[in-house]
């Protein structure tokens, strides 16, 4: 499975303040997605730059996922030019056209405009990507209620068929290209129209979609980790996100985006919940390893030692393992209630705030050729004036 | 599946406010039990009643679960006397002793002192309902590194070795006496020697414990289905409560104590929590319904009346089942920011503080008897005052 950070939120939350985002978020998003061993990819439009012009704001973002963090990234997908200047970069970046055709660097989304259409832009993109023997996920946008009916197995059937027709172009084009089969799937409040997420049914669309996906013997991307429509990092925004991201490894998805930091409906990128995003994906990756079950496991000595009615604390075979016996966690806290108090009553948002800005303090910018860095930045500088920013 | 509520807590946690409970406080943990369809028990010690005397307060508890409330309840164990109470009650309140030798009528929880003793007072009261033909729960309560060692299949097999040795006595004494295998394993933080809740270790041990149960053909507890070593109900107290309560459903747990309101480890049963909990219960109970395929549900006729490119919010598919097509939240917001915003911005814990008043104010008691209602209260006057209180 790779884990993805959050993408395309206009809005940033940090603590309680809310705004339109900036290129230093975008930045500092890309450093926690470094930081984090997690996170498998740097991610792509983690957070809308907002500060930077329009049509030259994809080179921004590129150039600080190549040079802050060494993690596959995401390329651009607004446009067909646009996606053609992530692949010259990566040209760059990795040594020539060749060595890109040889082994695929860049993973983009494209979304299908459900039902049953693929936006021009997007499409663009996308045979941009094709020509360049780099993958993309094609994903269905499927909020039940609004682009598709409002029952699971028209949905699936929906989002087999308009991810199925993505895929097949592509190899139309270009026989053997990479590709992954995509999902995001939830549905929409009746009451309001508005989306909801981490909901009965997007849980059941994922467990059916990573069959589905397997039938056609695909990589499978789950619409996400830690999705949730709460406005703020709380008890909402823990059990939506969990209630994605544990249907997410139970149904084998293969890529999941949104795996750190999504709130608010997917309008915000937000630090704190980042924090407790990676605290839900740390805790399922232990879970989902395998129990070794041997002679030493099984500590029949340690029962040998205790008897009955003592305590395991001081144990030979506890002594041994105490310092990696269990999982340690980043953000939970089972501080008794005196201590808890006496250290500030800091809840697991309060927490959070506290555990990103150390994390992004711990940054370093991952070694680069300086002749590789010169010849992104010249490129970068030619493409803004070109495109009149 | 069969879900009850927090049981065995001192304190109680009203919004901000943490103290010693009360009598008051454990009837209005009743009523909510009594109130929410997703709770099928009434519950036993919901909280401890510290404003009653200790040596009479079971009397209290079992008039008000008898009262207030029609669902199935759990016995005292605090000792063979009080067991014994609790059996002539039950036989009051349904008939008689051959009515409740006929189908038992109280499920009670007798925890194992691990490792590998049963303590004296509630081996006691299991022996009274043993005798009297009604259940119990034999329960290990491990945590490894204290009670058991520091790995999982160590903590299985004693878990398996003291709840089988229960099982046996009580068949013993009385061949064929219902019994629950029990299980209540997580683990202690072995820095600090307090207990955590919801880790991935807990996770594993119900998967396998389940699969325990099976091949011992024995209806089975999951440790619990709301447990949180949090001390307020933030983003690690959903987590760490969803991370219980979907590995309870995963491992097929027949019986699932805990099932709203626990808080800070099991020392506080806490309203806001209790309305977290049942929030996460119905998104379970939904997600774990079966898929119901059908020419209906894959609703051709709608994607042949939208077309491409439409929506759906006005098919006839959408309008025929837009009331109950989607599962409706009890707690969770998906209103936009600023509608959030002008209403006071209240997080799911605000929310849930208005949720149980409401539905405390809705509890109305059951029907019951007259004459039954004058029996129980002479008896508990009785028991009493021989007890001196």
């Amino acid at each position: 499975m790779a884990f993805l950070p959050v993408y395309g939120c206009p809005f940033t939350r940090e603590g309680d303040q809310r705004r339109e985002a900036t290129l230093d978020d975008y930045e500092r998003f890309v450093k926690l997605s470094q930081v984090f061993p997690e996170i498998d990819m740097a991610g792509g439009t983690l957070v809308e730059p907002n500060d930077r012009p329009l049509d030259s704001r994809h080179l921004d973002m590129l150039l600080a996922l190549m040079t802050l963090s060494d993690k596959p990234f995401m390329g651009s997908v607004t446009s067909g030019p646009n996606a053609a200047d992530t692949i010259a970069m990566a040209e760059i970046l990795f040594g020539g056209h060749e060595m890109i055709e040889e082994t695929p660097v860049v993973l983009s989304i494209i979304n299908v405009n459900s039902p049953l259409c693929f936006d021009d832009r997007m499409l663009a993109a996308m045979l941009e990507y094709t020509r360049a023997g780099q993958p993309v996920i094609v994903t269905p946008f499927l909020l039940m209620g609004a682009m598709s009916p409002v029952s699971i197995p028209a949905a699936l059937a929906q989002q087999t068929a308009e991810a199925l027709a993505g895929v097949a172009l592509i190899q139309l084009l270009r026989p053997g290209c990479p590709v992954v089969l995509g999902s995001f799937l939830s549905n929409i409040d009746m009451q309001s129209g508005s989306p909801m997420f981490g909901t009965p049914e997007s849980a059941i669309g994922l467990y059916a979609g990573g069959q589905l996906a397997r039938r056609y013997g695909l990589p499978w991307r789950s619409g996400g980790g830690g999705l949730t429509a709460s406005q703020t990092v709380d008890a909402q925004a823990a059990y939506e996100a969990l209630m994605t991201m544990l249907p997410a490894f139970l149904s084998g998805a293969n890529v999941v985006m949104h795996a750190a930091g999504w709130l608010e409906s997917g309008l915000v990128s937000c630090f704190e919940k980042y924090i407790v995003d990676i605290e839900i994906l740390r805790m399922l990756l232990k879970a989902f390893t395998p129990l070794e079950i041997s002679e030493e496991s099984l500590a029949f000595s340690a029962h040998q030692e205790v008897g009955h009615g003592g305590h395991f604390l001081g144990a030979a075979h506890t002594l041994e393992r105490f310092r990696d016996c269990f999982y340690r966690p980043l953000l939970s806290s089972s501080q008794n209630y005196e201590r808890w108090m006496r250290k500030g009553a800091e809840d697991a948002t309060a927490r959070a705030s506290s555990i990103w800005r150390e994390k992004l303090a711990a940054h370093e910018p991952p070694a680069l050729d300086g002749a590789i860095r010169e010849e992104l930045s010249v490129f970068v500088a030619k493409r803004r004036s070109e495109l009149g920013d």
